[in-house]
């Protein structure tokens, strides 16, 4: 099932250049290890802020919660989740899940 | 390019049931020329309200006022866009207008 | 799994008196039956309100979508969802969805 | 009597990580605790942020500001109460207090 | 136990002069005898505002909603209930109920 | 005349602790000295938060602005004043300054 | 003692103009007289808004409410008021009511 | 100087749609007659939204007020205004008024 | 010309004691300065707050930019501008700018 | 195309004096550069505020977010982006790019 999510990062200013560069490092290997498990099914940059905009398809409300929480940048983001459903006008089965392992 | 789009429905409390069925019809068939032709990408349902989450693939800015603002349920909506770009961690060209027709 | 929800109705002023008590007491059919068949978990007026907080238990958001959508008195409420996942230090399945029918 | 809190967390990001897992597991202690003795009746993970949603059944709201305000976490917190009472058309006696102790 | 309350009117336009004028003296006799019992214990007129601060004193969140929600004018009422605990650095027993009549 | 506040504090987290209970003993004087005179007339606890809602009877927006911003909190506060007046259809005198001293 | 106001006025569009036009010369007699007598100190129009700015000059919250809830205007008004006091650096008596007939 | 607007229209959704028509064919006019002059010197319209944002050349806050004011649209607007500086690291003289006609 | 402008200053709380007493005389002896050249025509005390309302009576958004930008506290305010315009129910020239240097 | 954007600069109060000047020099070159190359075809300040109104035309939203986050200052930013179309009333090709190179 999909989830929306809204991320907006707020590095702390006098956190370490090289702890902060470690970090998103880490945030984009994850990033790409989810998107290659087809998790996280779309990521989006919102232009002109550092923030995404991400589509998950997971199977609860509880495996997002694990996926998020565990990012790495996750203790300096503000996050907003919304639940998707099928819309009746859509054409494809966008939302619906049927990747193997979803 | 790609325009994300949150779209929140009021019809009216006192709109004829005929008419809003109509507009309704028409939204409906006009959403799914929209998707069929590649600009409306996605079109998603939010869960519990009257409300949809989209992702327009537009040429520009212009166009995407044009393809919203014609849609029959136009005059009902309030309408936030957000414009989306490439993000660097992203692993497919999600964000790229590179299909035929878009 | 389990959604929240909260739900504020905005009964139309104009609204017919005789229109407005059918539409609640199908509303409290509805809720009952949905009690009792375990996907409407919990129901409680906002003390000093026309609202509600809610936690359903359903399969996906399509379900809670269809749940939600179809309520008598949907054309009139605004709803917020909120997606819940289980807390690291609840002790109960409160979150976790195991009864028959749910 | 049944409250319902929304609660974020907020741990400054200089606090030390030491301190920061004993305030962690402090706070699931006496979550915990207060959950056997049927005082913090529901509690659940907000997915996606570092939030809880919460239903608490108490004596009084002089009762419900002790038990949150002697919470491990509370000077971090933003907490947001609301008063419940008994939805009319609730089938169980959910929003009633009758177990022992409370 | 006490409940801060912070209701605000809105009449609709076009409400019948005399219905208005029954409604509000309906009100004015209910939140008399309501203060008379002592339950209503304070009620005070926001300066400027078509909006009343009131602090209620009743056994439970369900009174509290019984009282509000059978207002003559709650259906054009916005209400926003705070719970009330006693201070710390309180010298009176103001948050306490256990005067005769209250 | 009457004055209503809400008042939230924040400590900042890195405050000294023998500052911040010097800080917070100082206050508890302030408010019951006061209390005793009459000027603080309501001091209760927003239930499940840092915060207080007061009435203040004073005698000009002058003194009150000096009673709030001479607290020892008061650095550490977000205030939001609200002036009060008589309700038509309060029975008592409970807006109105008849004590001496007021 | 002074309190400034806010006050936006929304006329609902279907308002007989006969009487919007009466509704408003009443209001604008009213706002001069009370401007002659010095109660109402400052009357400003927020450039671009059907609103404005005021100052009021008034012995008490009662009688600031008299004036404002007596206006012809105030049911299509939303109204906030702030109370002032004396800047510490002010080098009027700007903020002090103590000329002949104000 | 400049004034920066931002301008939603909310038709009612009861307006004849003649008149509707008439209305924004007179806004049309009027905007560009404004245009010609050169005190409305920039209009755009929002993407996605009946807005616009536009931009204003005008000798004083009077003068702006009596532009937007007079629009025919006015009555069904939401405006807000901000007033324009010249910024220290703009190379043009954008933000000034000298140009003949302007 | 006039603005009205509502000034929050927020001193950090780690700012040296002495380096904010500098910054507070500054900041008193250039209104004051402002003040006696007409240029900061009034200046009021938010009561309860760290802040003030005020009305600047400058040639240009320009000049009222340098004026604000330049104060000694500028860099701990949020500052909100509202241009204000004459109102047509005004009797005074309140809001014409005709003193000698303004 | 065209893009709106309102940025607000929020310096970190403990930011070493000759790194804030460094930052602020770099971003006005940057600014000047961006705009003579065109891409930044406004640059407004917001008086009284440390804060800017801009135009961007450029070729997508990709393109404005890398002028954006690129900028030194970008880090203290905070950035709300609207997409501008063309107004049917405009008069003027303001809102085309027909530069070369954009």
């Amino acid at each position: 099932m999909l989830f929306h999510a809204r991320m907006r990062v707020h590095l702390p200013h006098d956190l370490d250049q090289d702890a902060a560069d470690r970090l998103k490092e880490q945030e984009r290997q994850r990033a790409q290890e989810l998107q290659r498990d087809g998790r996280w099914r779309h990521l989006w940059r919102v232009a002109g802020e550092y923030a995404n905009i991400s589509v998950f398809d997971v199977d609860s409300p509880d495996e997002l919660h694990r996926l998020i929480s565990q990012l790495p940048l996750f203790p300096y983001m503000d996050v907003e989740v919304t639940p998707l459903a099928r819309h009746p006008s859509a054409i494809s089965d966008d939302a619906v899940s049927d990747e193997p392992g979803s």
